[in-house]
């Protein structure tokens, strides 16, 4: 991976994020109601160093999953001609590698709830293709976004338990990657969400 | 648990009931994005004969999680005064332990889908409350929505354990509810999206 700075529209922590609609004290009950405790935050930094050298082989298999499902592609390819859009591809890529160490690094302060605000809104018709001035579909539609959970932590596993540490263990950051993608992927929908119902 | 034609309410399967907005096509999809397939029926059938009489012991660790977290015990409060509404939590009650059953003879056909949709409608604004004549909260907010996936099917997992089945038996019946869960919430949510963001 290259540092941060380097990726292109990666602007976690930056002063051109607006606020997220959902406040810290919203997050702490959104933590209580998925059982998101200290001990995954442990788990989540332990699985940073357990993942940090993998980033690569982990987004062949989740890009090899989407690249072989035509209707989770159809979210990269061409608003033209339908082919899949390569650089649109790539560019997505860097950040989607950088956010796996954010995940795992646990940091879920004002910042990162401001920058998952911001993810939402590029899954979303609101701001989708103009981070990387991709010609492509409008939106990702918000059926396939909590269904996602499911093959990207599965598939995560076999990566946890490459490092030598005891099956407990790696249920224990599996459980916490479960928990912190269902947090994700709810605060990412918000900007789906009829207003007032969220 | 009593016959399901004796629960108030519950009308699976019933001409009163709308057609999903989500076709059985759309659905195929769906399950292709969780990974969801045969053998995990197969697992969910399964987990029926482990489930079938623990349902009440499953009910009582549920509606004691609800119970000891005031935002989630809020969309079973009166409107009035605040206080938890028995009877609505009774009502609910009966349908939610029917709810376990469906899941798990997993018949997921057009019947089945309506039906999803009708469960997604009650926590929405356009039917909450209709269904038992309740003085409750307008909605339940979409957020508890998908986070509630974890606690519900990892409190599950003692009770899927507890009939002498493999640990690998457990950790596929445990599989199949998560994505089961995935597809229900996904469902659901259908009332609580923008026109065309779905």
């Amino acid at each position: 991976m290259k540092e941060a700075k380097n990726i292109p529209g990666y602007t976690y922590g930056t002063i051109d994020l607006a606020r997220s609609p959902v406040t810290l004290a919203d997050f702490e009950l959104m933590k209580r109601s998925v059982l998101f405790g200290e001990e995954d935050v442990k788990a989540l930094r332990l699985s940073y160093e357990v993942l940090k050298d993998q980033i690569d082989a982990i987004l062949d298999v989740w890009y090899g999953f989407v690249g072989s499902n035509p209707h989770l592609l159809a979210s990269f390819t061409s608003k033209i001609d339908g082919k899949p859009l390569e650089e649109y591809l790539g560019a997505v890529r860097r950040r989607f590698g950088r956010w796996i160490l954010d995940t795992a690094q646990a940091e879920y302060d004002q910042k990162w709830l401001d920058y998952q605000h911001e993810i939402g809104l590029r899954h979303h018709r609101t701001k989708k293709n103009l981070t990387d001035g991709a010609d492509s579909t409008d939106i990702v539609p918000f059926r396939y976004l909590p269904l996602l959970i499911f093959p990207v932590t599965f598939t995560l596993k076999p990566f946890l338990a490459k490092k030598g540490h005891s099956p407990e263990e790696v249920e224990k950051m599996y459980a916490a990657w479960v928990k912190s993608c269902l947090l994700q992927i709810t605060l990412w929908s918000y900007p789906y969400v009829k207003d007032g119902d969220y």
